[in-house]
């Protein structure tokens, strides 16, 4: 409820993401590499086409592992880190950044806390404003890191302010529409109550959707819900599918679109329940379940959007299977790496 | 079983993989691109490893769908693509390697196939040489894709003699003892009849092995597993955990060690039955099964000796599921994208 207010307030820090992607520049970067864990990592997979689609860049997950406990030495010279952090005190990020920096990278950190160990370590920071979380499972920390990535890459790209202007509207289409999600998720969530297993597909900019919703039903409803793209559940996993294992399709109108339909058809023909969402999610045919979003003023800030429904869902299946959604088994709030 | 003479026939390419090499220091390559779909997806996690550690190059698991459908412009010179498809007709992976090669990229096809429409496309062609593969679900097509990567990064980064002379040895520890495994997956075997979810847990280069293994359990055996490094499962996963819901967990002697046995202790708290295999299989405290790998000459090489536990449990788990695993319901050999 509160991310329209959340993304209100990283748009007051449009000065400084105007003035990073201006040093991004200035510095010659050509890989972005971006590190984090969970949520965090999941708006890394958006960071991919935002930066490949805005200014042409190279953005790469890059493996925290590899740098970190295997110590590769990589070339980061002309190389930006974006650490994501909710908390800024994510051990293992922290000691990617400082190897990151040491050789030669320009370091920035995405985080909540601009007093975070994380911040300190970094060259520079970008506050995301999302405010607490109180609850374990981040929600507006996630929306607000899709969109700090997508006004870094717009600003690196040349149309800024479009985006600014854009994610202005997008917040207000969020606030209008919230309520009626709400409403809308009932039915679904009794059926969710018996469901095992699930796939959430996602193609394009919309693959983070379906990480970070599958996330969401893992660790808050114990449903083991699987990301994957469109193309993968060819690829072999469609074998697995039957009228018992759903697939929850995230579709938009750009370029994704005909993979996500062809995907939501063959699980069809499995006999799987299909649940539809997304900008476009009313074009996928025989979905038991639609939870349509609107159109986003631009293509890429559908994500912002999109994985609300998901959130929503995960909280009310969560409360229907007497679960605590704040407060997931075996789970504390800032994860230290092994 | 034919896995160690798929392994050889690589090794009489050995002249032609020290030649690409060559090639690639010679163009000054910077970024790895690495393309394919299921199974080749899958080795391209580990040519990250392969390709950060010996010539210390980022190497990434390129988004075919950015630059196919959503047509990004990224700088391509300086790259190298690795575009891995078995039959070398995957329809999005050539239109990847023709935008690439235009715009200055040097491509490489690694494949069964040299006269495939993927070679022609490619400036070079690294036959995998794996032979025919009947089955749908590619299984020494996959080993030889990680030995192939592994020697193109060992010769770029100057042990090329070293890792041909590993292989070799891998090919004959894989050879006896393959038989020894297929007598250990009778009692695994009858518990998984019985799971519907799993997760399967590497780290570091074994990441790679969890992908595979995940994926044949999906596609051949209908268990929905999914892989997860051991970070993320402490991101999270870890609070869907219960009796019912198995972890796989693949460790090796490597700096990954410690986070896989973490995870592993989590998901026995959990109340999970953990299987242990790798070739750090044996220091899982707790397992319920073990079903270790020797030790491979060098460290890089376990992957290939790792993955085979995980295809022969989903080769016996198939049939003991009354299902087909060389002909999965609703797959083809070739996937064409949609």
């Amino acid at each position: 409820m509160e991310q329209p207010a959340a993304l209100e307030r990283l748009l007051g820090n449009t000065s400084t993401i105007s003035d990073l992607s201006r040093q991004m520049r200035r510095r010659g970067v050509r890989n972005v590499r971006i590190v984090g864990h969970g949520s965090s990592d999941n708006a890394s997979s958006f960071g991919i086409y935002a930066f490949g689609l805005l200014p042409g860049w190279t953005a790469l997950r890059d493996s925290i592992s590899l740098s970190v406990y295997y110590g590769a030495e990589l070339d980061y010279r002309e190389s930006v880190v974006l650490a994501l952090s909710q908390s800024g005190r994510t051990a293992d990020v922290i000691a990617y950044v400082e190897r990151a920096r040491q050789r030669g990278a320009f370091t920035v950190a995405l985080t909540n806390d601009v007093e975070s160990p994380l911040s300190a370590a970094c060259e520079a920071v970008l506050p995301l404003a999302a405010g607490e979380e109180r609850s374990i499972a981040a929600t507006k920390t996630y929306t607000n890191q899709v969109a700090a990535l997508v006004l870094l890459a717009a600003f690196a790209g040349g149309v800024g302010e479009e985006y600014v202007t854009g994610i202005r509207e997008t917040a207000a289409l969020l606030d209008a529409w919230l309520p009626r999600i709400e409403s809308e998720v009932a039915s679904l969530t009794d059926v969710l109550t018996v469901i095992e297993r699930m796939f959430v597909v996602g193609r394009g900019p919309e693959y983070a959707t379906a990480r970070e919703i599958s996330l969401k039903l893992l660790e808050t409803c114990r449903l083991a819900a699987e990301p994957m793209t469109a193309t993968a559940l060819a690829h072999g996993p469609v074998a697995a599918l039957d009228a018992s294992f759903p697939v929850w399709a995230i579709a938009d109108d750009g370029p994704s679109l005909p993979a996500v339909l062809e995907a939501a058809s063959r699980a069809r023909r499995a006999g799987s329940i299909v649940v539809a969402s997304g900008p476009g999610g009313s074009q996928i045919p025989g979905a038991a379940f639609l939870l349509p979003v609107p159109e986003p003023p631009l293509g890429l800030l559908g994500p912002i959007l999109s994985v609300v429904p998901g959130q929503v869902v995960a909280w009310s299946l969560s409360r229907a299977k007497s679960l605590d959604p704040d407060r997931p088994a075996g789970l504390s709030k800032v994860t230290c790496a092994a």
